[in-house]
């Protein structure tokens, strides 16, 4: 399974290159305007909808009074989920690429749950199994794909991951050090049960959430956090700054990536091609010859 | 009802080109320096205690005590307010169009609940009504359209909103699926009595508020919060990036809006020329030559 | 009595130009090697030790076993620091001119405490009076003007500062709005008593502090809070945008600032000259020529 | 001991240009692909499972069942880590030199309390040295060294390091300033017990910390927090600022840095040449030539 990847999903091929099989999969796969952009909000909904439905239930008094209200309505999601992934599977070239593809994964997990509550006799097993619907509101990050906003930021970010991954080891390394410090200051009395406990103390005063749930409570102790809170204070701009910097460097480089997402191929409707580009790569139809 | 747009009042027009209603036009309507700003001073004063007495009322000890004497000024400032209300209707040139855009809405809302609370027996109800009189401190924003720093703020504003958006939908996500963890995992004897209770913890939790009031007790609990708060603190730094990358384009090209700030229209005093105009858009006096 | 500015001291002249008045003068007013160097790191550390002595004397155990030794100390550092002030306004050139400046009134206020207490009897007057030495902190700020950098933060905050200042205001239009809206929703009954106490409330949770003592605790209050918290989330970064937007502008026109601070007068030892200057501002001696 | 500085550790030099020590030099002290790789990807598993072990023993649940596991492994490890020391000291040149420097340090550290806790009779006394082992998790840091990002980000924060010096001198008057404040407003009635204590609830909530554990409750004292509050949110753009724009200075400067990272000696795999060199400097094979 490859790892996600929010601007990959036109990887896919169509099964054949004409007949309802190719129209369904350009309303299903692409983002177009006209026919795909309507099934895209449609599925947006839906999702949205069948995820509310999941909230709602897991509320006591809601589940207690219009449980059978709220079945219903799930199992008419399941359906219209589970033909969408029969038509998925049924309109792309390689059915098995895409079967075991992050997103395919996805929505397969997206409709089990529902049918696997069928066979599964209640309790906390079937609670989990019908928390698990909740994986659908994943797809919805899936349409962000279109939007050229939502390149820019995932491209900082993928640029940005080794410096941050690097910030989050030495961040640990200072939390190591003063949970092991707290732990021999406040001792299990003040709350700090063990140096794992004292971690989670440390995470939750570094990144200044501070539940207060435990809080030191000698002098001793209210000095050290002092100095961890000033040394967090210090270093929360390092993954703020990695970021702005990188995407300062990706907003300047952006503009042949704007020219890009603006062509459309005037037969198959695709978009994104390369700027070089003089034919769809989809259709081999004529493109509008780029402007820059 | 059009989106409030604090850059955008001086698309009104006045009723007529001379006469009192003109020069009340200029004075109710503008910013700039002498008569108009006079009036603009004088009322960001009034708005400020009038709301300040809104605020007053509702601690109970000062209610008891001096509720004759609060009830009279708010009527000082509820004529005030709804003879400039009349003023700006008579002035303009389609009151109509004034009194259905944003700012003539909240303008009329600002004295409306005073006249209601005269029909209205007491009570909850009453209470609500009187609290909308709160609302006229939005009228305070619309003063700060005349300062140049104002617009820039905006600007940047506007155009990071798309990947702002994007970004919290993309939080959202994340906000979901770690409630529907912590809900199987504490479970209602820990606080997390339903999935959108938990989801309110997330939120508090992952905009480092942590009030406290829900915080895990279980050991998997609380590496999960870890996780959680690990990613929060790892990506608070994205919407920082994004407005401060906007920003520093914004003020990098900013010379010419602050040219365009300048030039006051000798006759009627109309400021926000465009740099290349000639004569002011509103008198057609000649203005003085942009010095660029 | 003008605002205080860190990059200002220099502006006082000696009294005379020769004898041991223009000497002390150098070394108390000025920040270049040598002696005047050692009086600041002298001064400093006065200043951190009594402001120390203020802490303990507040800690009750702390007080009721030193209390002799504490105000012994006490007594020392206000006779010293009663003697600088005293030497301070004979060696300048315009002694009221220094004694009504925000650095004069500082000091003066920094040793008037501890004879006031003499005349004083006891009680919580006579502490408050006793809290004010604390006021002597203020004056290690001084001593950081000779850092280029601190000239170039607060040339980048004052140049943000009216982009600071109206973002508080809509800030605070926001939290007026929230107050309101949750005093009417939670109520008395669950600690939002009134209007201002919601406000501190707001403050609170938008700036992400979330001390927990007030939390709402309906379904519809947490709906609400977490609309906020998510407004607070997405314009925290905009202090940030404007501030690194700023510096980043400052520190890219910093290079003069950096020439100019490194050319010491080979006579006087003043630093801080213009970059075109060729004789010292101060005893009008050759400067090395700048070598930009 | 030199301060630790995560770039210096291939300032060391082998003790003989050949031999087993001159190749185990290489495996132990650089980083480059192949067998010092694998020792480097060794060292860090040791050193996590280790830090882990320490974490574990302080779970009283698990100390009391598996105590005699955790003992065994820890002492294997104990080994592996004082035959690792052993061979350092060997195989550089100046074993003295290396001994004493700050990773020097750090290493004899990870490995004495476990043979201390042999000698020393029980108590809180062996709980202090058994977890100095924790320090261990320090050396993980020093892997950091090898990837270009590390040095761009450790360059940055030296750059930045006076202004958030000055930053830090600053924010502690405003600390003091208002913990002498709240401590006067609210007094020991309310938590506020002294002066030093004030001083710790003010860090925690100007870092936006915010346990709740002392909390305003006068009138007056929330509005002093909402102030102090505010300064906090307005000026913790500061160090995000500082950072941002050096780091953004030093991503820009950076080019030559990536070029200079992607030649390895094709004799003794060594990284990190000068662009202009055209000789290794380890073992003087000729490198392949720069292509900028």
């Amino acid at each position: 399974m490859a790892p996600i990847d929010p601007t990959s999903s036109t990887d896919f091929s169509p099964a054949t290159q004409s007949g309802w099989r190719r129209r369904w999969f350009l309303i299903i796969f692409h983002h177009s305007p006209g026919a795909p952009r309507h099934f895209d909000l449609l599925l947006i909904f839906a999702i949205l909808v069948s995820v509310m439905i999941v909230l709602l239930d897991s509320v006591a008094a809601i589940h207690a009074r219009w449980f059978m209200w709220l079945l219903a309505v799930e199992w008419i999601f399941t359906v219209f989920f589970t033909i969408e992934y029969v038509v998925r599977l049924c309109v792309v070239k390689r059915p098995w690429h895409y079967a075991t593809s992050s997103w395919g994964v996805i929505d397969l997990l997206s409709i089990l749950p529902t049918y696997i509550s069928l066979m599964l006799p209640g309790g906390q097993a079937l609670m989990v199994v019908r928390i698990l619907r909740i994986l659908r509101v994943f797809r919805v990050l899936k349409l962000t794909q279109y939007l050229a906003e939502g390149n820019l930021l995932v491209t900082a970010m993928m640029r940005s991951r080794r410096k941050i991954f690097l910030f989050i080891s030495a961040l640990m390394t200072i939390v190591v050090i003063f949970a092991a410090i707290m732990y021999l200051i406040e001792g299990p009395a003040h709350g700090f049960t063990s140096i794992p406990t004292s971690m989670y103390w440390a995470i939750v005063t570094m990144a200044t959430v501070g539940y207060g749930d435990i809080s030191p409570q000698t002098s001793l102790g209210r000095i050290v956090t002092s100095i961890l809170i000033l040394i967090g204070y210090s270093i929360i701009a390092v993954p703020t700054g990695i970021y702005t910097a990188e995407l300062a460097d990706t907003l300047r480089g952006s503009s042949p990536d704007a020219i890009r997402d603006k062509r459309d191929c005037p037969a198959c409707g695709l978009e994104g091609h390369d700027p070089q580009a003089n034919f769809c790569r989809h259709c081999a139809h004529a493109l509008a010859s780029s402007t820059s």
